[in-house]
């Protein structure tokens, strides 16, 4: 078992951690979309309950903007694009991508005081990433990186799923690896195996940083089947990261103990997820598989998608009615919390701390930027 | 005309009487659900605000507990039965029908504060009664008694609805007998003979008894049909009780004042009106039309559902009506109550006064247990 | 270009103008039905935000009446007719068409204060308007006049939609010109040429009027496809009037400057619009368009009700995402305003002011009654 713990953790609500209704944080970058959603036709997305306007100038920037015009509230997406411009469908009004008005067919003169917000965008792609937050602490240099999905060395198998729940039970199911035998008991990703795991917790900034390790066990289906390793013995360690309220990833190295010919020693899965509120109860939510080996394997895509698929369903479903559930609870109540629960509870103490330092306008430096590296070599595991 | 009366009573709100908008009463049995429908299935269902859980225990005990596991807010009727505990779906806490957590998955120890509610239940076929309010106050010997339901001397047929609707309205309606000429004038349950019975009122308590009588009418269909007796000349006696919150019932006797070969003298009916609020505005509401004659007449069951359905579903459309319009309404207004009102007046007081108990936390002893029996002969109407 | 203006007017709540947060003005006779909606059925309809009940007596005159029995609040739409009287289908309550009780069927007399509200109706066909503010202030004389509905030297096409939008913007759309060009790019109604057009705008009173000349240009399709003008040099003058809340017109005077054998020398349109709040975002709204050419064309007949159906879905689609968009905004936000935007602020001032008349319950006369005369005569134009 996981470090049991006989004592429970005091109630949740006095050991000051997020909860579904705490304020999101908005100073933070989230992703808006994947890079091939924003094109040349004006799309429209909710984000952090603020409806956008997105779009793509001919050079290929993305744009994202306030989608309302400021004259008389219609909503820009129902316009038009004309160059790199956006063009209201009620009066006219053109505004560039910084939201400067620069035209308005009735009068003579573009009113300068007409602006819509335009909000700062980074693109790496395959993500475009925005910040919703305080422009003034928008800074680029804190955008997180993921090369995994870049890289050409790796192979990326992804899906999406808008949820109707809040993002910090979803960041506690990432952080939490007692539901697997349990909520998915049918998917095999949870082994008896893997209960003899070790996990270690590390708090570093607002990151927490989970450490675990499985020495000697057979590969299960989740690895092996891609890797041509089903049963095989293997090691298994992995580094997970709740790197900031939008992101999470995961790297996993998995050790061939038993290299037979042409087999490599060593295969590298990383797994990352991206979360962005829609509302306070939904979000939008991209989830990516990574894996550095059997790159043009089409029968390792289409296996790693349905079992992810799988898996993940279950857990959107799982936190679906839970939001149900706290949404129709009438009469307060407080949740449990226990030793297992102890990287959840890192990551919900972060998020709270962030949504009152950004309540009190005191908020210090964004999130870190720099993506964890994939380990380098087996053996190198913490 | 039953009593009538030329000065209106004063408006409602003025008279002190519940209204839909009055605290659902708590400390009070209801029906939580029908034997049948608790089993060896986790079972969901709302009573009263709160979503509660049914299964049946290995023994056959029915157990009504919170929906919602105290460790992170998972439903517990999305997880499974082991014996006879409950498995969360989530991490796997194991409840006992009693509430207590005897097992965690991840843990060398239960948690000893990890607990549900489970509400007190006692079941008399075919009904499974739930206590919602304060525990404390639970007196098994105040379940009511309908042991017409039960008796194999008697056959009963049953339905139910789901009515948009609060309770206060709904047992106003029963206890008003002027809607049967207008709102019912097609289903043959108003005779216009039936305007020249008499009534009583008493008020027994927190029990509204009517007492009416109908001599030497024509049986009506509802009665003719299923006797054969169909506009044959009979007495009819009633007593119908407001008898709690939850249940309402009518006894009827029919008296033949005819007999012919192979008739009996007298035959008996019950009503049984059962309603348990889903939420302020909804009610679950199940009927029974309970009869001593005819147990194997086929027939007779098929008129009386069919008889039953058209006329309920009549007041069902009319209640639902007339939420929907005082919900829509903003501004305030009264109902104006006339003298035939009576009995739901006395009623409606009733519930405003233990609503009112309840809110002050001085609510007096739980409403009697005793079903008002069947009058055992002909002739002995009060 | 309409009166450029390079320097924004401030915005629009520091104007002090009405938005759609503004309380619905309720002194006012608005549009209740048309005449052919009332009949002997008793018909249900929402409006300003209270439920009526309408039909029409049996020697024809129309009734509207709150949809509420006093008694239990029974829709009375769900009862029925009995000659003149409404019977609850309750209880059986009789009301007359003024709202008095004078039946009770359980009742040897019918209560003395069961009283319905009755509201002022005055019908001038095709339209029945109502008051259903204050009825002390109800002057039958203030009802507006639009002869030219009922004129049989006039024939009117019409449609109506039901629209998710509030009153005022839909009243800014009418008095704002410059979206025709953009709004309506496809719908040929905003000719470039349109833009030369002078404008004056008018207020006189609660009522604001626009006066607008195109000398020499040709016909746009709208006016003459129908009179088989197209793409004939005309002189276009038009008078448009937001005459009170409930309506709004506009006369147009095409002058043929190239008569020929068998032509007229002058054609006029009248274009009415009608708004009655069903709530406070959404309302009723009827559309008719009026010629005094071609009566028996059945063609012209319907290009008009062609285009005038796509050029006002138009204008409902754009309002309706305004609405959307207002209402999903969750911080405080202001319209700019710019000089076109003039005539609609004139209006939202009134507005403004009548809303906030009533507020103190100081409101001075009705709107006045007397429609503005079709101009009788080429070259009379302002």
């Amino acid at each position: 078992m996981l470090q049991p713990t006989p004592a429970s953790v005091p109630a949740a609500r006095k050991q000051q951690m997020a909860d579904h209704t705490t304020p999101l944080v908005r100073d933070c970058w989230y992703v808006a979309a994947l890079s091939d959603e924003v094109g040349r036709e004006l799309k429209e997305r909710t984000l952090l309950g603020k409806t956008v306007l997105m779009y793509r100038t001919q050079d290929g920037q993305p744009v994202i903007m306030q989608n309302r015009c400021p004259h008389r509230n219609f909503p820009l997406s129902k316009g038009r694009l004309e160059g790199d411009q956006v063009v209201c469908g009620y009066h006219g009004m053109h505004f560039t991508p910084n939201g400067k008005c620069t035209f308005m067919p009735s009068m003579n003169n573009a009113p300068a005081n007409a602006r819509i917000a335009s909000y700062p965008v980074v693109e790496k792609a395959p993500l475009v990433w925005v910040w919703m937050g305080d422009p003034a602490k928008a800074d680029p240099a804190t955008v997180p990186d993921t090369p995994w999905l870049a890289d050409p060395a790796w192979k990326t198998v992804s899906g999406q799923f808008h949820v109707g729940t809040n993002y910090v039970a979803m960041h506690e199911n990432l952080l939490d690896q007692t539901h697997f035998p349990i909520l998915h008991a049918g998917t095999g990703i949870g082994t008896p195996a893997y209960s003899k795991s070790t996990m270690e917790v590390r708090v570093e900034g607002d990151v927490v940083h989970l450490v675990r390790a499985l020495l000697d066990s057979p590969a299960p289906d989740i690895y092996g089947v891609p890797m041509n390793l089903k049963d095989r013995i293997v090691d298994r360690h992995s580094d997970g990261y709740f790197a900031s309220p939008a992101l999470h990833y995961a790297h996993a190295r998995i050790v061939n103990k038993d290299v037979r010919a042409g087999e490599r020693e060593e295969y590298r899965f990383t797994i990352t997820h991206i979360y962005t509120p829609d509302q306070q109860g939904s979000i939008h939510y991209w989830w990516f598989n990574s894996r550095d080996c059997n790159l043009d394997d089409a029968g390792a895509d289409a296996f790693l998608v349905e079992a992810s698929v799988k898996a993940y369903q279950e857990d959107v479903d799982a936190l679906t009615w839970i939001q149900e559930t706290v949404e129709r609870e009438t009469e307060p109540f407080e949740e449990l919390s226990f030793g297992p629960d102890r990287p959840g509870i890192a990551m919900r103490r972060i998020l709270l701390k962030l949504a009152n330092e950004e309540a009190r306008g005191d908020a210090g430096p964004a999130t870190p930027a720099a993506a964890q590296p994939v380990p380098a070599a087996a053996g190198a595991a913490a």
